[in-house]
């Protein structure tokens, strides 16, 4: 061993123990014939003091930063305690050091306010590991790790290792695909997850399974996507949804107590997917503040179970309302008396291009009970108020109103929603709040191909009560333009997703395990016999075998860990993340390959000009 | 849940609940008008007992084996009782039951003593997986992951991902490599380790790192290869090689304990690399049995430290032994009194083409203290005896002689040592016997192209006292024939392997972690710098910025399981393994892929006649 203590370990009760220590030099400092050095490892930062008898090996062994030192000496209490840092009150009285390797001039400053850009970090993300920050992250992903298997284990759940080098049978995303030299012409695939395994360990009687898996997507990267992955990969037999429920959100309650030391003990609420949509304008809302979005006008093909309350705003001859398909109003708490330069503001906000919306009308309901609104040209107060009583807004409070297509309306109004909460200060850091969203559609219309798609994936069952719908009707879609009406339109999922604060962190379902079942989905998803043979045929075989009735789930770790560690950015919490075009710039990957690997692998570059 | 209790659960103290239980059915029986079936989960078997009113009910629904079947009824205290199951006492009075599922006649009976073959049984991976035979390998293999995982913990060490989507460095082992859409004309490859990543998380301080991660190898398969292996990996940094020796010999103690019960109290073995082919010839001896190798005649080129005594064989003029580059004895202890036969048999094994050796000498010590040879028209008694002394053997024993090219006589004897291990009941598997092989040369001769390559891996450090050796010599070999008097042969390695009972289960070094001897490495093996720089220009450049120095070592996990499982295979003890041609027989994988793939990635076949 280099050391007999980490730099994070001596206290006061140390005191007069001869140490040695090894680590970085962060910081060296010069009083007179006294230096100074902080050096930095995992676990801390310790005070050196060089006194003046050390002065003459300094000079011909002179410390920089990021010099790796090794240092023996004797804990001294400090006159000039640092309070702020658990080794503050003692340093080292080094009687003898030795440089075991020396460094250039980092490139960026290790320090939590660095100041190195994201590129040049990225390029020397080795140096960047070494900021508190980012080693706070991976420290906090570790925890949630180790949580998650603990909890797992306690509750029956075996860690069993799936294939990487799979079969590739692309349904929805792409495949990573890996050729076979030792079979020319064909290749494996890289799991997109391991669904289909889990599945089969299910059959295999192996009723609780767990992996904490890569999982690999060769999509085009939009912001915080990377294309390899982590999931905590779980499944289930002889569950029905509401085990899965109860089992995973305890293990997210167990997870804030372990890492963050909260305890979540209220229920987690849970919503349906149409409420969600209806009350949120998304299938993730943020439910650490209210503010609810009110359609003061829809046509209701959507969602069948809503009313219809066009009432409110009909018969006023205002265009722009009138030829909506959609009109959404929602209330600002307290925002009664925004000036016109707010205003105008959060309406150019909406104007933008992400958002796309033509306008913003609002209705300001002052607090002596008056309304004032940019359209009581068409609407006399009375009908001003009844909409301030549909949006469930009070006195001081300010109703925004956006009206165009009815599903870009609703994500502008659910945009809204969010920026306002951000700018209300409604979406604090340091509240979680966890969300079941149940009851998807089980499918999705396609109308390039006038289709349906699986909107979660083909091995998700219908609801109990839907599985007759779905047996009994033909998945052919005569008439594309009404496709709505169609059964299929309208069965459920047993499919649900953990989402918190506005995040999807998780998500599942109960799988088809009837083989029948099975084959009706993949006939509605446009496979025919000889497709679903070449791609499923193992997992159609393998349900002809005493297929138990199971369910799973999967969570996204990267961002439960970065939700958790209070960040947006999933790439801060993996330690060696790619960039946006797949590449990791550190190694400089992807790169090119030998001409004897081609040779070898039977294949050759086929480059588009 | 579809149960209260799972199959393995009720004992005589459940007497008179009510129980619902869901499994497969693993027999049927009628005994006149009552039906017994056993009912399996991963839990275990219970007897169910359906009486006669149920009788209507099971006609309509009759039951078959495999079929997944939920049962409710009360818990009865059995008449004739099994000791051998923890559920022997108990039998469910079924009032009610369900089939979940139907199965059709599986392939082979879902028993221990399967009448499956290899090949079905993997076609069907799925049901073989239902077996208790491989249900408890892989409830072992979790065991050592999770034991390997708390201890790991408790001391310190962190789970760290590293990427699986990295640059192609053939060294060695060939790539698998994954065209990149992105970015047209470049491939990843698949780690074949974290290697260089693990190296880079120590300069950036994590100075105590480990995964159990999927490693990837392109190679031909012998038996028991598999195309993806998983290795328990670790790194420390601040420690030299008894620090690493202490770690992890402790962790596989640990292991022992914790997955096997077993005490491993006693120091585990060292031996050097030349001790291990001297005396045992081959560089993993299983030290469960003495048996050592007793080179009679040598001349001494690879092995400098050990002596010549082929005085004990000279001036005989027995051509063979005069003209054999090596001559090596073992002795087989109370053997003397083989038959004939039993000699034949053994001499027609050593002419087998997988050992390949010309005849086999032997030697009968008798238990009289005479000795009677199939050479003793050379060699007279008293030879005879100083040969049979030189070889430890005693009255009683019966010593083998091997003569020949010295690598293959080596490997020959070595094969045979372990062959009559076997024969004699010496290779006990309840015994388990741990060994450091430690002083690996550093370098080997490739031949064809007259260089050195890495034994180990290039990032092995040389002993500290050979540093000097590595640095001051030009590693170009001027002369092939006289290439063992190269400074660089006698270059010893920081390296040591772990060796279980004749297997390598885990090995690792002490890294180089200085910039100039890492460039001496490479260049030893024939890289220029601009190669340096492509390949491994990010761990040169980590290196000028402070690198710490580490050493680390990794385990082949599944061999580590399979050896703990008693058994020689790995694949007994991975979830869903590959054949001999890498395919998965059970998906059809590797497969082809669609002109869409292939036009995405900008690539094409080009296949050989």
């Amino acid at each position: 061993m280099f050391r007999t203590h980490t730099c994070g370990e001596l206290r006061l009760s140390d005191v007069n123990k001869t140490t040695t220590l090894a680590g970085w030099v962060q910081t060296v400092r010069k009083f007179g014939s006294i230096t100074f050095v902080d050096l930095r490892d995992r676990y801390g930062i310790t005070q050196l003091l060089f006194s003046e008898s050390l002065n003459e090996k300094l000079e011909a062994n002179p410390l920089g930063r990021e010099y790796v030192l090794q240092v023996t000496g004797k804990v001294n209490e400090r006159s000039n305690k640092n309070t702020n840092i658990p080794t503050g009150e003692i340093e080292i009285l080094v009687s003898d050091f030795s440089i075991l390797n020396k460094s250039i001039t980092p490139p960026f400053t290790i320090q939590d306010d660095t100041d190195g850009g994201d590129d040049l970090r990225m390029k020397y993300r080795f140096l960047d590991l070494r900021r508190n920050a980012v080693k706070r992250n991976l420290e906090l992903r570790y925890a949630v790790g180790r949580s998650t298997r603990n909890y797992l284990h306690e509750n029956n759940f075996m860690d069993i290792e799936t294939p990487f080098l799979i079969k590739s049978t692309p349904e929805g995303a792409r495949d990573f695909v890996v050729p076979s030299r030792m079979n020319p012409g064909q290749f494996y695939a890289l799991p997109q997850s391991p669904q289909t395994f889990k599945q089969l360990l299910m059959v295999s009687g192996y009723d609780r399974y767990y992996q904490i898996v890569k999982c690999f997507r060769d999509e085009d990267l939009r912001a915080d996507r990377q294309p390899e992955f982590t999931q905590i990969d779980c499944e289930m037999s002889f569950v029905e949804q509401e085990d899965i429920l109860n089992m995973f959100e305890s293990l997210i309650k167990r997870i804030f107590k372990d890492v963050k030391n909260i305890d979540y003990t209220e229920n987690v609420e849970r919503m349906t997917w149409e409420d969600a949509m209806w009350q949120y304008g998304n299938d993730k809302p943020d439910i650490r503040f209210d503010m609810k979005l009110c359609n003061l006008k829809f046509p209701g093909h959507t969602f069948p179970s809503k009313p219809v309350i066009s009432a409110l705003i009909d018969g006023a001859d205002f265009k722009v309302f009138d030829e909506a398909e959609t009109v959404i109003a929602i209330a600002a708490s307290g925002c009664s008396e925004y000036t016109r330069k707010q205003i105008d503001e959060l309406t150019e906000w909406v104007k933008r291009p992400q958002i796309g919306m033509k306008g913003l009308a609002y209705i300001k309901y002052n607090n002596d009970g008056t309304l004032k609104s940019s359209i009581d040209k068409f609407y006399p107060e009375e009908k001003l108020k009844a909409i301030a009583e549909a949006v469930n807004a009070k006195p001081g409070d300010l109703i925004f109103i956006l009206a165009g297509a009815e599903e870009r309306t609703r994500k502008a109004t659910s945009e809204l929603r969010l920026h306002l909460g951000q700018f209300l200060g409604l979406r604090k850091a340091d509240e979680f709040k966890l969300l079941w969203v149940l009851d998807f559609p089980l499918f999705e219309y396609a109308e390039d191909d006038n289709r349906w798609v699986a909107r979660h994936h083909p091995f998700t069952s219908p609801k109990p009560s839907d599985i007759e719908i779905m047996i009994n009707n033909n998945p052919v879609i005569d008439n594309p333009a009404e496709y709505l009406k169609h059964p299929y339109a309208n069965i459920k999922a047993n499919a649900y997703d953990m989402v918190l604060n506005g995040n999807e962190i998780g998500g599942g379902s109960i799988r088809i395990f009837q083989k029948e079942l099975q084959q009706k989905m993949f006939a509605a998803l446009g496979m025919d016999e000889a497709e679903q043979q070449h791609k499923f045929g193992f997992l159609l075989g393998a349900f002809e075998y005493g297929a138990p009735p199971h369910g799973g789930l999967a969570f996204g770790f990267d961002r439960l860990c970065a939700i958790l560690g209070g960040s947006e950015s999933i790439r801060d919490f993996i330690a060696f993340p790619k960039n946006n075009s797949g590449r990791d710039v550190m190694i400089d990957a992807p790169s090119t390959i030998d001409d004897k690997q081609f040779d070898e692998l039977q294949i050759k570059l086929d480059l588009k000009q």
